[in-house]
């Protein structure tokens, strides 16, 4: 997606070979248009798929879930990463390792939510290691719904996150997949196969 | 706003004098198109105002904060609960304690995103004890940016919430008002003026 690599390579802050920072405009502030038009491309990407449900994680997959979920014109569900108060009832839940806070956290999605008849788009924000998207996918596929894809916005191609997720035979877009970085320099993934099948700009 | 109050007469489920729970379309599972209606309702309500950015709180706010920055054509911003990795620059911040949690946290907004400048319209989910809404409207001021108002989905009304945020002379809209509740009862707010205002059905 062009316009999205683009914002990336004018306002994206490398802070190291891993740490990119694209809170003026995707994950802190977030421009409402740009949103919009990603839900747009993940509704083309995945528009053939009679998605029912898009899900995502709280907190920073939320405003893609929505955008996709206004285009595709379907609910969105984003999973809870603490058991909440008012959570009471059933959960599928599993367990997640985040490398940022180097903790374990479960992630959980009412059981009321999901059920064999749906399917589902997965939408976050990165794509780095897959934990949180792998644990995601097992959330579906213990629903016993069907798993459409996964739909990232940024993908650090150079992290293992992409290759765990075709292992467990998951389809990944994502819409800008960054080969390689270093403070002041950034290299996107040219993926002529997707070019040449009119699939995305990627 | 009367759509709002029908969904949750059929959908809301009230576990207690206190506690009315919403997750099947506004806070875990989300029916988009309602939210799209919520950021219209929201723009109506403050659409002479002047917004230039729109301000909520990580997880629950967000979806409404863009439903809202879509129909007013302006950004959000979602302050974050936690100091993240890559949110290194100085912000402004403040603690709220969470009755819910029972702990206190810190919400803290980038100083990059806020200024003097800015016309910000705050919007959360729910209005209750008003704690985490009074911190963001303390972060607005410390910005210098100029507050115009908080706009809620759902306010319990029978808590002190509003009276917190008008004792900071700050302008207080909510689309649902729920004057009491128990389990299987609930009663809104029939607030007469705004009606013949023609403002809201609130």
């Amino acid at each position: 997606m062009e316009l999205l690599m683009e914002r990336i390579r004018q306002e994206g802050l490398i802070l190291s070979d891993t740490v990119l920072k694209v809170d003026s405009f995707l994950n802190h502030q977030v421009d409402t248009q740009l949103a919009l038009e990603i839900g747009r491309e993940f509704a083309r990407l995945f528009g053939d798929k009679s998605v029912t449900k898009v899900l995502t994680i709280e907190a920073s997959g939320i405003q893609f879930a929505m955008a996709t979920g206004i285009a595709l014109n379907v609910p969105f569900i984003y999973a809870k990463k603490k058991k909440a108060v008012t959570l009471s009832e059933k959960v599928y839940s599993a367990p997640v390792y985040s490398f940022t806070r180097q903790e374990t956290y479960q992630v959980s999605v009412s059981q009321k939510y999901l059920s064999p008849g749906d399917k589902v788009l997965i939408i976050d924000d990165f794509l780095a290691t897959g934990a949180a998207l792998a644990g995601l996918v097992d959330i579906v596929r213990e629903s016993g719904a069907e798993l459409v894809g996964v739909g990232c916005v940024i993908e650090k191609s150079f992290q293992e996150g992409r290759s765990l997720l075709e292992k467990k035979g998951v389809l990944v877009h994502s819409l800008a997949r960054i080969a390689s970085m270093s403070p002041g320099e950034i290299h996107f993934v040219q993926d002529h196969r997707l070019c040449h099948q009119g699939q995305g700009r990627m």
